[in-house]
């Protein structure tokens, strides 16, 4: 319903603060999004580990792509809720986030999203997340 | 055990994703600390209210600060996890996020933070986490 | 818009699991709620504490009760996500749980859930949870 | 490190909020957990569902199970938080939860649960949870 160049604009144009973060999306399935974000010195914090907000928008990003991989282009899908656990503290290093829907409702839609450090088989984050998406996309 | 200037210049110096937001801290009280998160375009997302990462990029070092705020200066006191709700659709305005301890043990402390509109009463997104404290700081 | 009285017998009859434990409605406010839960035996877990799934069951009609003092008695309004957090081991006593709501719209609800020991000052756990609330109900 | 027989008998024995259920532990294996509860009237509520608090005690032995599974009979791990989201409404008929790992650290464990309904394959609740594993049994 999107394609991964697609999303890509879309996140870099309208949701600034995540897209100047460089992300790039690696693909965009059926209810699955990947996306890269490529490291940065401005991601740090005290401990030389990188900062929970890159990691929570990269989640919320890819959750927003695994939604919108099932119901098209609808910009107005909003995160409502989203509970994101940090398991170990990433290296300086590229970070691959890869969500997947568990639900789609005409209303509603959950998920979850793994993050993990570039070549690295251990997650360093996992969120859930539900989006709330508007009534005329769903039809209704 | 830290001062409102002091903790704001900590998080534009070592947590810049953060810092370069422009938060402004307001005041750190004890086991609280309230943030001001002015208001730039770049915060937008599609609909023209405020995008979900900055909220959540608010309420966690809003929350850090509160934990400071009892334990000192201890930069590497991280984020264990955290839950963020989004209740009402933020205007193009400022934010002030409060937040406050429910909780400091001697490794885990945990709070909650409210997000508010200015000059608006009623909350946009109320978030609670955990952050981890190291056994150096706690004295273990 | 519904008595301690009505929801209490409310949920002994129609969520037997709970009603079941024993749990006491104290008062039912306007966007509050508090109930009671007796201690029993059956509620210990190892180490001698108050099991969590104990405390969830508390903690979730309790916020049925926040939702349902400013709707009525929408016995369909159902439970969507909770979060619960335990923050100290519950020793073998009766639990106070105080339920607030921070948001009532027309399809969701959001509150909180603050739980004690009898007796206690520090919380023993705390909840934040959304309920569904059925079109009929909210009139759309 | 543990049984499923020997595992069911601990939850029925020292759970007994949870075990009183009727829990039939199916497997434990390396880092998993899957738990059978069968049906029972009492865990019905409005609407004919089965009462999110019966979902919650399942996911949360669970993924005790996941846990002591890795870790041994290590009954004084508690759960810290847990999140759990209710993605359907259970029809009256048996639950079944497939817990599983995605960290085991020294001090703390975190993990998913998936719900089922019987023989119906889209998950009715997801849960992602904490358990702290105590110093003793962590060698530390």
């Amino acid at each position: 319903m999107i394609e991964a160049d697609e999303f890509e604009a879309l996140v870099c144009e309208h949701v600034p603060l995540v897209g100047g973060m460089g992300i790039k999306v690696a693909e965009v399935g059926d209810g699955t999004c990947s996306i890269l974000l490529p490291f940065r010195d401005d991601f740090l914090r005290p401990g030389g580990t990188v900062t929970g907000p890159a990691m929570f928008g990269l989640a919320d990003v890819a959750l927003y792509g695994a939604v919108l991989s099932r119901i098209g282009r609808v910009e107005l899908a909003v995160t409502t809720s989203m509970t994101i656990n940090f398991l170990r503290r990433p290296a300086p290093a590229d970070l691959i986030a890869e969500a997947r829907l568990l639900k789609l409702g005409r209303r509603l839609a959950y998920g979850e999203v793994l993050i993990r450090s570039s070549g690295v088989d251990e997650p360093v984050a996992h969120a859930t997340g539900t989006y709330s998406i508007p009534p005329v996309a769903s039809g209704n």
